[in-house]
């Protein structure tokens, strides 16, 4: 089995019969297709043609035609509160699927930070980290400031009034002051599973031999 | 001297002869009369007619009258970033003016999250921390899930981009899922300080003598 | 009993399972256990498994394991109209439940300024005051002219057209021009009834003993 | 002298040489041509061509071809911090020039409540309010709640940070719970002026004659 | 009858229990009680207790304790489109209830702007016009331009996509180029008929004596 | 000469430096370049170089090889107040140079609805109309509702307060009731005259042959 | 068979009754009558009146009264995603209905450019093209820097997060640094067909004589 | 010399003196400081005290105690007009810096889609893209759509209107179609340039030892 890009069906707002007319187009050729997005009765959908699929319901996937996957490197995804799991859990399936280590670290919000520090030792040892959360989404920021590999930041929708569905959260990861962060849509799991298993599956691969043996080179500026 | 209300010129905006009818106006009958937002311009136009009066350059306040104070209590003014200082120092220089101990703690941003750390024992025993910072306004929420005194947030026009000159910092601190915390507007470091002062004058005066011996009573409840 | 921090479930999008779940969790060692956002529904789930809790309709939260309380000093809630009247209740029956005496002054919207201006005297003796406010949200702003205790001021999405849920009154509240005002969340009663409960004990408490007899001081600017 | 429509130029934004083709034009015809939003450098160029215009440096209105007017009922212009006074100025001066008295109550902000209250009797005998503030603007709120004549709110762009440049003042005025209160553009004293005078005027003339006598019919509704 | 200020029940969020506790207080001592934002269930409630209340079904008021009124002056309410009309019949039927004689002239958007110009007449005799509008409310502009009495003009929520629950219009109608225009919240028809009421009567009365024999004053600007 | 796409340079923000670089390299091939946003200082720039480049100072265009074009077919370019007459010059003025005959209709503003309507000849004539306006921006809607041609709507930054820099012009141009208009970004006079003349020039050409016998078909739908 | 304006009913938001009270009025007198916005029960509302209507399903198009129409030009409507279909199909549906040959091009998002680029030659043969995309809407951009006819791009709804449904779509289509392109209310495909068909009933008409042979002028300018 | 994390000072409002005051301190210690947005003023100020320092005008960015580096692997720099570069040399410089190969490829905008299928050759090879552009953003979209590679996209303030300083780019990226793009603030050239390299240096270092010999287990979902 390829450890490669999946096949993926974004389910939301699509009619059970759009539904069954898309998986089957997919799942044809390709094992390990993900269906996102996926209420309860998108499942059963599913299970009526794929009775094998497997229904990640917290991730709120459905993972057609499953093949073992060799999973390698190592992807941390921390979430805030509880209320943002499903968007973890997104990203965390997303990138198990497609070939890597995943280390969940959920409830970890920034109003008892101890509770993050505990688990310095897994943020130090991987390559990439997702960090999700709603509210102010200030995980991200000392998340950031922990780690020196790469920090994907996922806002959430979660909160009321002023987190405006998110943009609260979103504004604040992308105004942080911690240095190697970048951020996906709001909500968007898949998206940062989907990055972050890029940048694990190049830090597991053999560099490229020409890398070897550079020379120091000037800055020519000016 | 009465520790109390203080009278304050917001001087931002407003010409050198706007100040100077004003000024005299409030220092006739007062001491330690405040002008805020400051320029040295404003201080050479004050300084001509009270020759006495003190500038703090980086509050940009001018302490007209200056009269010895009674310090009391405890706050802690906390900023992220060295550029958040002015807005710190308007919070910090106002809450001494009027009465209390100020206990500074700046560049302690979320992205170092161990420099904050250092500080906890001051944050402990504070009666009420002022929290200052712009960009993503983390800061608040963390210092918010360390203490269990009331914190005053305020966030900072420090930014660019999508920082959206403080709204960031601002949504970011209105959304903290700690508990214990409220805002202030975006810059108002004369507000969080005077709001503070409010807070850390009711932890040092003698309780009112009928609070001493309550009895429980029930939740009345349906 | 303890007055101090509540132990508190926010049940707003949280399944009768997942409250299930969590409520016994917190409920076995704590007294006094909040469940806010309690819908009807949530309140029976609650009480099969402890018959004894109590019911606060309006203020929608639920009181498990219920025990008498100490309360002390004073707060008041002040709200605009009877459509606020939720939110400043879920800040009152907060304050109540964590040992606070709590005053309601409830539909004094400033478009009737007399109804309010007959509980000055309440007002005047408060230690902390939550003024409740949507649409317009001017109640905090003259609430703050009057009184000189801190107000903590909650905009609440009660409106329509321009009041964008909340936001006309949270601008309003932001840029009030009295002083000694601070802002929570759009409909956070129970951040502002937390906060107000802070302030309102530091103020029933003996002062520190150190803090008795200091001397005045100069400022030391420049 | 009519007292009617106001020939208006608008000068914010038009270069000297553009001013000096336009004023000519109107002042040719008509006396107490209004030229606003004019600066001292627009009034000297003014005056060069029409040596009796007069400058009412506050309201930034330049008069051209001066004329007596009788100035009939009565309109209240009340403003609620110094800074709104020039905007106050303008909707004031506009008024008077085309026939209405005017009277002003200024710096009366809804922070010092008890100010604004001492005016009740100017405010009840007006037939019209132009009532003008910025921040959170609440004095419109306040005035509409007092009054039963017709309110016109003008929200100005006084303030910083979330005030966003007028914004939260004229989401406070549309938002208001008051009755009988319409609101016009921020800073748009000159509009408010204009249509306070249309209300006083129809106040000071003579009912149609058809008017008088009319009996009570039902409410045909369904 | 006097023909004033209406008892007023705005009933948008309020359940049946609450309409039946507060009609009855109003409608006990007061005639022709109007209970907006009534839907057909609100409607069925109130008139189980009074049976000889009327449903105006288009403008949403229930009006309790019918009594006949006198009708005076003249008030003319303009909708753009056919979705607008129950904004407009709100502001219609409300002036008519407190007194006013209504002139409905609806289907006018400017698309077509023939139609609008076949009822010069009728606007050119109204002491106020009320423009309601939705989509780009250029409606309220457009008649602005054409009459010479105030104008109130009532933005609502008909559009989609980037008429943002009525602020496109809204914005319109606050940077309208016509003069003697003000502006009340979106779908607002109350207010509207309420301020329009307001300026009608003001024109329908005799003015006071006393400003009967005023001289021309010049005006004394510098 | 061929009638087709101008090469353009945008000079806003640009250096005279980078100016001097960038025109030589397109004018060295073709004819009527087009420097728009140029300013006097940008011309005098280009002058050095290209003494018979002319200047369209309204427009703020540089024609630089300036060569006569065969002007075709009919565009009107409509403008609401003199203050939007740059944009609607840079629209006018770039169609002219690519070949079509331009009519403006300048100071045809809403609020003096029969301006317009004197120039309906115009308009009926016309292959294309581009309406500008800031402000309200309701001359669009207008046009739109008069004429069966394409239109271009332009909304400009011209305005104060709640006209957000153009916004409240763009958001009434793409909420139009009038069918028929599409829009461009605020203050592109440029890209709205190249559109226009796209589709003049369509009308103009002959049509291609294959076109001129076609028989009716059935809709065929389900 | 004209080939002219449809008669078009929008039934969004509009009742059972209300559409059959309308359509018959429109019916009556003409053939292709377009019921937009249409859903199934709306269809099977028209039906039983008009049994021979047509229902496009996707398209979500009633055609009441279905005449054969002459097709004439070409215009091609291009589509991002197969969530766009709806909006897409509205406008080629209504282009069609009113005398134009359409090409549909859907499902060409710029994620795979290459699927596009295989449509070059219909792209560069059309008279008009209307591009629809939701989400970043970058589809409107490439296509306007491919072809050289005008283009009426379209934003849908389709997206979560920071779509913010459609606003995101349509700030790229405004924004777009491709030439020859203007953009419509979001998900307005109607108003994009019929500004389509405006443009190519344009290109397939005879040029009216007198514009056949000009000469070429000077550019007056200066 | 270590290949790491380099010392930054963000110069933009930061003073002469305050510049003089921080760069010895970071500079006494180590090579190859980075003074960002730094103006030709500044850089005079810098190399006043360190003459050996070199200066990237376009990138604004000054190199204190210049060292050489070793280069390796490979991230492309794609710019979309020339009015991005800056924002693009930030990235680019700030890359090369800290160790890794830069291929530059700017000017490469969507409205001319074949420049930038020109450089697939590059796009394909590098281990990480970073994608730069104003207005609508669209590049990142179309080279995400092109690589396999992780994007980092960077928004940039270039545009005007509707481009809300970056705004329209930023969510254009943020809603992007194409899978492995991740976002930065606007104009954030050195975040995107500083995650780059955290992402290239992954690509190049060898993987942990037992990375090696995984064996491929099931998803265990359910
Ligand atoms: N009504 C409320 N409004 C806002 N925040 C609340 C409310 N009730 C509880 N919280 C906060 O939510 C936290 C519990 O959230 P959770 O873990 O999701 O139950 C508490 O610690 C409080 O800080
Ligand atoms: N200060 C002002 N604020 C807002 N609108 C004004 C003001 N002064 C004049 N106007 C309006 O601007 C029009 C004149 O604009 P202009 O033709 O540009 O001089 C007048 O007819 C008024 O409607
Ligand atoms: N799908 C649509 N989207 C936008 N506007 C439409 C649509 N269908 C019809 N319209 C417009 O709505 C008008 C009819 O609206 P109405 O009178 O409410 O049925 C037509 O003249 C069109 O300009
Ligand atoms: N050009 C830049 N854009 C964004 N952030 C930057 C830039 N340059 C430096 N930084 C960040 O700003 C920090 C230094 O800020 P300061 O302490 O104010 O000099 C660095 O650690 C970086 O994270
Ligand atoms: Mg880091
Ligand atoms: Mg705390
Ligand atoms: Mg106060
Ligand atoms: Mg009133
Ligand atoms: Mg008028
Ligand atoms: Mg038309
Ligand atoms: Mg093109
Ligand atoms: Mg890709």
């Amino acid at each position: 089995l390829r450890n490669g890009v999946p096949e993926v069906i974004y389910c939301e707002g699509k009619s059970p019969e759009h539904i069954r007319g898309i998986v089957p187009r997919l799942a044809e050729h390709s094992a390990n297709v993900l269906a996102t997005r996926a209420s309860e009765e998108v499942y059963q959908v599913i299970k009526e043609v794929y009775p094998a699929c497997r229904y990640n319901k917290s991730a709120r996937i459905v993972l057609v035609n499953p093949q073992p996957v060799v999973k390698k490197g190592s992807i941390v995804v921390a979430a805030a509160g509880t209320s943002d799991i499903p968007v973890a859990e997104e990203a965390a399936a997303t990138a198990e699927v497609i070939g890597n280590n995943v280390k969940r670290i959920y409830d970890v919000g920034v109003a008892g930070i101890h509770r993050l520090l505990e688990y310095c030792e897994d943020l130090y040892t991987a390559n990439v980290v997702v960090a999700v959360a709603g509210m102010e989404g200030a995980l991200a920021s000392v998340v950031g400031g922990l780690v020196s590999c790469p920090v994907i930041a996922v806002p959430t929708s979660i909160g009321y009034g002023t987190s405006f569905g998110g943009v609260a959260a979103l504004l604040s990861m992308l105004n942080s002051c911690a240095s190697g962060l970048s951020v996906v849509n709001i909500d968007n799991g898949f998206g940062a599973g989907y990055q972050a298993s890029l940048i694990n599956q190049l830090a597991v691969k053999e560099p490229k031999e020409e890398e070897q043996e550079r020379e120091a080179t000037e800055i020519n500026w000016q």
